[in-house]
């Protein structure tokens, strides 16, 4: 499941994988911009969570993660953003892994600063679905569980002592957050 | 209950009121400077704060904010802290107040400049313990608990319908979660 964590949308994206089988479980965004003030938001940023963990039970919550922002106030907010979403997994015993904006379009498209319609498109041709006409902070939460899954996949299937332990203990600043 | 959630030490301190009568529950905290990664740290705060909750059933969390930091890269991690502290109260249906450490101290002292030294020795006074000897993020966490106290208590002895729900009612940017 990856998710793209903002003070006003929530972009989430679910896929279902198999060694390099990928499909398309989920897409969407929890749209927060009538939400009124900012605890209302961190309030359902959580339950939304919860119940998309609840639903689709996924193994690893991948997180799109932003390291600069425009001041000191947004980043608070988005930092907070983040800790609720990151702290909804943690309550479900799900492992919480970051990317980059960079690194995910890399995954993605092959080149670290595509804009967001290259990565939605390669998204259609990597899912075989339109997954381009939704809105771009689920494609880009997409994007980042797609990423995920490539990070770790090339290990999964190879090596008996592989998958998600191996990719750990070879990048263990990727995960923040363990139940 | 209140917290002074931050990226290496997070104080916690409760009490007991009932009226204008307040005492002591519990104080100290959790140091998390030794804990590895960022990873870890909020695993650990999410982990402790749900432990918490659990032993002491507070009725709310009242959490230091403060709205200024170094720089954006700090301020995303303190509001990761602060995020998975509220998330924790959220899954316990805790709700979430914020304080500036400017109003606690100014509640506690009466002087909104007043150093963390005055700030918990008033605070021995105030709950006839010697919290002052305890390490200064426990006495901030413990001050803003008061703090929380003093700002709702006004409302809940005179009048009928008062109390936290009056609070709220005046003071609706106060609150930053509700479950």
């Amino acid at each position: 499941m990856g998710i793209d964590p903002g003070t006003t949308v929530m972009g989430f994206g679910i896929i279902e994988t198999s060694g390099n089988f990928m499909q398309l479980r989920d897409v969407g965004v929890l749209n927060l911009s009538k939400s009124g003030d900012h605890a209302t938001k961190l309030s359902l940023i959580f339950a939304e969570l919860i119940r998309l963990i609840d639903k689709h039970l996924p193994d690893e919550l991948a997180i799109e993660a932003p390291f600069f922002g425009k001041n000191v106030q947004s980043m608070l907010k988005l930092g907070r953003a983040q800790g609720v979403a990151i702290a909804a997994a943690l309550s479900r015993q799900v492992p919480v892994v970051e990317y980059a904006p960079k690194k995910v379009k890399q995954a993605i498209t092959g080149n670290g600063n595509a804009s967001k319609e290259q990565v939605a498109a390669m998204l259609d041709t990597l899912l075989k679905a339109r997954v381009s006409t939704e809105k771009l902070d689920a494609t880009d939460a997409l994007a980042v569980a797609v990423c995920h899954h490539f990070q770790t996949q090339g290990k999964k299937i190879p090596t008996a002592k592989g998958g998600w332990k191996a990719f750990l203990k070879e990048n263990p600043d990727k995960l923040i957050g363990s139940p």
